[in-house]
């Protein structure tokens, strides 16, 4: 059976994986996050460019040694020039290389799932997003945590005014993984991340609190309109922050609060969201993803659970559980999966992109980077306020 | 590359699978518990006896036509008979199909994954276990809850003295699904489980009761030598027990108890465990399951992340993900997917099984069996204390 | 301003105690109970059988010396003998003294306050019983755990109909202080209540698992008809019971469970109740009493706050303090003390007894002291089945 | 017995209070706290400037009726001029009279216990301030919460040294029963607090901000020497701040968040302090004030319980009750009032201060309001920062 034929949706989608191999972290949860919903089956990739390790990294993943590359210029070009090339990259390197990759595939013409943040700039984030636009591809930015169900489920409530105006907007990002310097041990996630070079003018606020500000205006729907921002260093020597305090404005009038956090003992992957209303609140934490706390104004508090009573659809129909059966971390990521497969799927079949599936993309990376350097600005300025506007 | 050359520890096994088709609920989470860690492809089913439903589910699982069977049987002579066919059969049928599925299978010398409580009677559990060791072939029973790490890592807790001498054990699981008579309005999952035809002399108990037993005994190492059973059908018409108070015995002089219930509002999945010894206690709940409750006698109670600080071997080498990025139900049942690969592989290779890999066996099997009849046997006569010995 | 004149729901109750000299621990908490609602002061004293205990405890108390007794036989005659004698006296010695020290106040016409468990056997609780009523005075017991507010919701919700017909009860009562031999180190808590002399035929279930039998009766307003008890003593040496598993049946059909426990780590004073009836479930922990859990079948859970919103009159009413300034177990305690004064000032000033209160009498004590021989004779006789019917 | 010649730390102290009459919240608490521990009887009043009322208020609470004043001036000069007259007063008023009451006392010589925020303005507290130290009377502000055994449990640790050199302070103090215009019901603690009359420039954060400031100094030791702050008053027609979103620089280099809201729904009496250092971290919660949660960098989570395994002597030292046996929030703020007790009995006896004993002051008090102004000024200005140096 080609897939020339089969439409693509009915077939797996075939993908590739640049960066990921052996000693990565975040490539094998986005080889498990493809497979749980087996809409993907991995052909080819460029997982280092030490060539000896990219062989033996898909050695280990069963791919055809042909399709195992150590350049993704090399990659793009060859797969581009395939009948049977990859429909879709995975970009799972450090940050550096977001850019030079995501250009390569988009010009190659394949559908992109990158990781966050985008890339180091504005500009480069600007020139991804027009390069998307005039290709016409899709392009997945891995904002993981907006795949939980009862994000999803927060999101729509928000949508259907069950909160009502919102007015405050708490959100915190907090680990303890890097309050010694790791990075002088050789630990290689540590080390990128607190390398400019590698990582690009943000620290903790670039890793992390992307993900928490990308969850604060997802839920919410509102945009930030503004920051101002105190980032430290605490960790002597380190040279991109690993702590921030960022004060918020959003359009509407709402106001918010953002913590990100890497050297606070105790906390482990301490995302954490709270919405305010006029009507309602809500509050989810990323470590038990399964509950979302709703109080409506002046009755009690509710734990609503993932696909149990009070679900919506937005929750339920995206559950691969039943209720009490915890998903977790590789499911959310799974489900940013599934729809980008979804939404790659009919770009190739030539059908119209699911509607109302809030799918992050280049936009979302656009407006992270604007996040970061409105936040490293802010900051420098004595925490004066820095407007988002693009 | 053909299979038959390749090691079958360097290739994904060839899975089939056995009921499971469009509809069913637990035959959806062993596949997706199969793919998580990349070791199996599905290859052929009977996924349902129904010969277009067959069809029609496995098309839906990229099954090739020729390996969409509608008869189990059938299917394993079929599959037995190809250079290609498949390693191992999942049993995700009602429990009335496990004996003759197992049987038959196990006949054609393919080694079995089956789902939980093994058979409806001891005879039968014991002629299973008795054709997979003269067979010489590997027998796996999900119970998919000892795969959790925090589980892994309080058994290894327990093993290695940690809570000294044990004393008592309290084991629930409690549910609410069932609290009112669903299985009248046509409800599938309900139907089966309450209709002796299919789900035998037991209801909740078997259910999930046997979930409880097995996690009580794979902690603590220890046997429960005797039960008391108080059980209970308490929506009207039901005619299997819906709620089970049992108190237990063990070797060694702990005693323990154990409550299974399927009508109690506000429950959801509540497996719980809580293990005291002379010199500690653990308390873990399958709906929080990455955590680990642990207090020395007479200090201060630990909170054990999996893969966090005070994570053991048993449960950090067995990680996906770092601690804080929950894994749940899904990667739980897949650890013992993973365990059974690793245990087919060598079977296959003709390498002796790994050692010390904790997986669920028919032997597990029969002594389940053997709790659903010693409880039934018990609540029959006033909760006498009726022998668990074999 | 005379006693005599002024009614004694308008003054200070005069309070005598016996028991809760230096060194003791429950008296201190009967005086603080009794002083947070300000509704009596405290006059009089047999602190202690040793006269320089009893006088030096007294002294701290700011007792007139010639109140300072060091017999409570003479303390009731010379009390009765006063014009300005005790209303009442709080008898909180260890439980061999409850049942002289009850009757000798009784018999000279004071009312009494007074800890559980009652007395050593059901023929000396009826005499007390009976004695009680003879006279016509007030008995309270001091089931301090059902002045919580929120259990008084619990009760108020049940006795409403919002469980519904009631099917399961699971109690538990575990701590953790008595998993050595405490008492050979002279402890003086844990001497008298491991030692039959001074603390009757139960160890354990006396000392706690009372208070877990009594509320589960107190919540749902059921009456355990028959209970199969499983005792053990675990520490060696240790005569009475530390452990106790239980089995319950309820008139009208409900099923429970009772564990109660010294010897699990990592329990501090766990008790906790659990009720389902067939339209809800309620869920409560005295480590966290200001809260209740609530599931109508088929909704969220909700977490009910001590007055806060959807708290009941029974809660709300007898609060001291807005929602979410923490009550805890003083102030409990202190609602059986404000609740006896209501109760006493009504008998002194010949008005009936206030309707509803849901205070625990002498009846209770002698359910408990039911309860408990109930379960020895059943742990006796292998767990067999044991009536608790009058 | 005559006080003058008993040592005051062996008698009961003469207490008076000013404000607290029917209808009022915080005078009921303040009596409460100082009955719990018997440091203190009440013989005087000036509960409300209505005559009737504050005669009624008084003879509820056993005042005798020429004690029972309409005025605070005339009830300083009259107690002072007593043999028998008040040791201490407690001023339990709205805010804006705070000032003139604790003037009146402190003039007249009586030791002052007061609620806070102090006063309206710098110059009233420093006056305040100078004329307790002329004077050398005690005076105390009853910043309740750091009464709680694990607040003071948190201070003692990171004094001790096992937080390490402090980087992060996260305070937050969240409520909702302002989210509406609860004023415009007449509600009359609702009003008052919303008045800026009464209750000076701020609203939330001086009604609870200060005290979310007053722990996050009181538990670090730190001193907050900038912060800059972002005010909001949401409720429509609302004149002061009803949410507060601030970042804070403290000496040292640690940096801070403080949130509090009145408007947030779901949120009840949510104050919460998390401290991170070097070396290790902490987190408590007012609502289950029980419990420290204490991580040591790079090992589990330690939950601590009060008068459990781990308290120091600085929580164990002042519990009531054994660990498990929750104290609550009047339990904290009657240690406010022991601890006030211990330093009056002394000045009064001519003995020094017992050391120690971190009881909250009028310097405290200056600080809060310096606090307060800064927050406002701050925010006046756009949230730039503002010194809080006095």
């Amino acid at each position: 059976m080609s897939p020339d034929q089969t439409p693509a949706s009915s077939r797996r989608l075939k993908l590739g994986m640049v960066g990921g191999g052996q000693g990565a972290f975040i490539g094998a949860v986005h080889r498990i996050a493809a497979r749980i919903d087996d809409r993907y089956e991995l052909v080819a990739g460029a997982l280092s460019s030490n060539p000896e390790r990219a062989r033996a990294s898909g050695t280990e993943l069963f791919l055809a040694p042909d399709r195992c590359y150590d350049d993704f210029h090399r990659m793009a070009a060859a797969e581009a020039a395939r009948p049977d090339g990859i429909d879709a990259v995975a970009i799972v390197t450090p940050n550096h290389l977001h850019h030079p990759a995501a250009k390569a595939f988009l010009e190659a013409g394949i559908h992109v799932i990158c990781d966050k943040p985008l890339v180091h700039t504005v500009a480069e984030a600007e020139e991804l997003a027009a390069l998307v636009h005039s290709r016409g591809l899709v392009f997945v930015l891995t904002h993981n945590y907006s795949g939980y169900p009862m994000i999803r489920q927060a999101r729509a409530m928000a949508a259907a005014g069950l909160l009502g105006r919102i007015r405050v907007v708490q959100a915190e990002y907090a680990q303890d993984w890097l309050a010694t310097d790791l990075e002088a041990s050789g630990n290689k996630q540590a080390s990128w991340r607190t390398d400019p070079a590698q990582s690009g003018i943000a620290g903790c606020i670039g890793d992390i609190g992307t993900h928490a500000f990308h969850l604060a205006e997802f839920v919410t729907g509102l945009r930030c309109t503004d920051l101002a921002a105190d980032l430290t260093a605490f960790v002597p020597g380190r040279r991109l922050d690993d702590n921030a305090h960022i004060m918020m404005r959003f359009d509407g009038g709402a106001r918010g609060m953002l913590w990100a956090s890497q050297v606070s003992p105790g906390t482990t992957n301490g995302l954490r969201l709270r919405v305010f209303g006029e009507a309602g609140g809500l509050e989810w934490q990323q470590e038990q993803p399964n509950e979302l706390r709703f109080t409506p104004l002046g009755e009690p508090t509710r734990t609503l659970l993932r696909a149990g009573a009070g679900s919506l659809p937005a929750a339920s129909g995206i559950s691969r559980t039943p209720a009490g059966h915890p998903e977790g971390y590789l499911e959310g990521f799974a489900q940013i999966y599934r729809d980008a497969a979804d939404r790659i799927a009919a770009s190739i079949d030539g059908r119209p992109a699911p509607a109302d599936v809030p799918l992050p993309t280049v936009e979302d990376g656009v407006r992270g980077v604007r996040f970061i350097h409105g936040a490293v600005e802010s900051s420098r300025r004595d925490a004066a306020w820095v407007s988002l506007a693009g």
